[in-house]
C-alpha cells in the first residue's frame, strides 16, 4: 500500500435526487463503488453530500442560520439523524464489496466557529486510515461557537482534510462534467471550463456565484465548491471536478486517465 | 431545566438476546424509552451496550486481544457497523418518541491505551448538553495506541463521562435486579446485595470475578461493572443498578423511589 492520500467527495446530487426528500439512487451508488477499486487498499478517505436526506431538513429547521429557538433542536435531531441514515446505506453497500470502510460522523469531530472549522479531533481518523480502514464522512449539522450549530458541508470537510491531512489528490464527483462558463442545466451553450488556474479562477468565481442562486442546496452548490477547493489547490494538491453520474468517470480518472472534467492546474504551492 | 446530569446504561442484555446474532427486542427498548420521560428534557447521556450486535463479531475476529493480522480489520468494519446498526435502531425510536437525541459514535471520540481511554473529544458532546439535546453512545471497537484495536465498553464510557462530566447520578439497566452473592441464573438462594459501601465492595468483587467466568460478554459482565462503578462511587456520585426487565424500575428510579437493586452508598467524596 502506497502512502499517498486520495479524498473522493460524492454529491449529494449524484446518489440522492435532491427534489425528493430520503430518495436514494442505489443504482448509482453500486456503480461508483464498483469503480473505486483501484482505491480499496489504498490510503482513502471518501466523503459524500447530504442531497435529499440532508437539505430539506437544514431548510425546513433554518439551520444554516444557526439556533435561534428551541424547535429547531428538532431540526438538529432529525438533520443528524437523516444524515446518518443516509451513511448508513452508503456504507453498508461498501461493505457489502469488501472495503474496510468506517462511518466518521461529523458531529463529533468538528467545531466550527461562523461556519467554518475550528476545533477537530483527528487522532481516531489518523489511526483509521494508517490501519488500512477507509474513513466514510459526510455533511452535517455540527456546533458552532458563535451560531450554536451550522450547516458543515461536505466539501468543506473535504478542503480541511486534504489540507491536514496532505491530501496527494482530492477527486470531486458531481452531477455535470465540472465547472461551465455557464448554468449548462439552463444554457445549451455553456462551455466546460477544463483547467482552473490562478489566471482564470476570479472570472469564473464571479460566473458561479450568478449562477448558483435559487438552488436548493444549503451549502452553496458549484460556487461554494470552488471557494473551498481553491484553498486546497494553493497547496498543490491535484483536483479533479468529475461527472460521477457518467460510467467509468471515476475508475478512469482514479487511473489517472485523461476524461472531459475540470482540473486544477499550475497552482504552486505556498 | 435543572442542570443536573444523568448518566443512564441500557444493557446489551436488555435490549437484545446476546445468544442470537443481531437479535435486537423492540418491546424492551419502546417499554424502557416510555419509563424515560421524566428525563426527556433533562442533562441526560444515555449509553447501550453491544448485547447480540456487538459482541458475536468482536469475538468472531478476536479483537479484545487487539489487532494483530490483516483478517481482523474486516472485523473492525463490521463490529463497528453493526452496533451502529443497533445504536440506529434505538436513536429512531427515541426520536419518535420526541426525545432530543443525537448519535455519539465512540470510536470518533475516544483513543485507548491497552483498553483504557486515554485521549477523548468531548467539546461537541458538552456542547449538545448545553443545547439541549441528549447523546446516545455505545460499546464500540476504537484506536488503542498499544493494541491497534480494543473493545470500549459501555461501562467504560458511563465510568470516564461520569467523572469527567461530573455526573449526578448513573444508573445501570441490567437483566438481573442488582449485584448478587452469588450468580442468581444459577444459584436460586442467591441474595440480592442493596448496598455496596467501602466495606463490602471488596469481598463482593472476588465473588462476581469468579461467577463472570464463561460468559458471551467480551467486556466483563457484572465484575467488569462494579469495577468500572466503584471509580465512579469514590466521586461522590449516587450509582444503582437496576433491572430494566422489570416494568416500571427506570421511572421509578428516576423519580426517585425505593426499588429492589443495588445501590452505591457511602462512598465519601476524595
Amino acid at each position: 500500500m502506497n502512502n499517498k492520500l486520495t479524498i473522493i467527495k460524492i454529491g449529494g446530487s449524484v446518489i440522492t435526487d435532491k427534489h425528493t426528500p430520503f430518495s436514494v439512487d442505489l443504482n448509482a451508488i453500486k456503480s461508483i463503488i464498483g469503480e473505486m477499486k483501484p482505491v480499496k487498499e489504498e490510503k482513502t478517505i471518501i466523503v459524500h453530500g447530504g442531497g435529499s436526506f440532508g437539505h430539506p431538513v437544514a431548510i425546513k429547521y433554518m439551520l444554516s442560520n444557526g439556533l435561534k429557538n428551541r424547535e429547531q433542536v428538532k431540526g438538529v435531531v432529525e438533520t443528524s439523524q437523516a444524515m446518518l441514515s443516509l451513511n448508513k446505506i452508503i456504507v453498508d453497500m461498501f461493505i457489502q464489496e469488501d472495503f474496510p470502510v468506517i462511518s466518521c460522523s461529523p458531529h463529533n469531530i468538528f467545531i466550527t466557529r461562523n461556519g467554518r472549522i475550528c476545533k477537530s479531533f483527528l487522532y481516531p481518523l489518523n489511526y483509521f486510515l494508517e490501519m488500512g480502514l477507509i474513513p466514510v464522512l459526510f455533511g452535517d449539522v455540527v456546533y458552532d461557537t458563535e451560531r450554536g450549530v451550522s450547516i458543515l458541508s461536505g466539501d468543506q470537510i473535504v478542503s480541511y482534510l486534504s489540507i491536514k491531512l496532505k491530501a496527494n489528490r482530492v477527486i470531486l464527483g458531481t452531477d455535470v462534467d465540472g465547472i461551465y462558463s455557464s448554468d449548462p442545466k439552463i444554457n445549451p451553450e455553456a462551455q466546460l471550463i477544463r483547467e482552473l488556474n490562478p489566471e482564470n479562477y476570479q472570472d469564473i468565481l464571479k460566473i458561479l456565484k450568478s449562477t448558483t442562486k435559487n438552488r436548493i442546496d444549503v451549502t452553496g452548490g458549484m460556487y461554494g465548491k470552488v471557494r473551498e477547493l481553491v484553498r486546497v489547490a494553493k497547496h498543490g494538491i491535484d483536483i479533479y471536478i468529475v461527472n460521477a453520474r457518467t460510467p467509468g468517470n471515476i475508475s478512469k480518472i482514479l487511473n489517472s486517465s485523461d476524461i472531459n472534467c475540470t482540473r486544477f492546474k499550475n497552482w504552486c504551492k505556498r
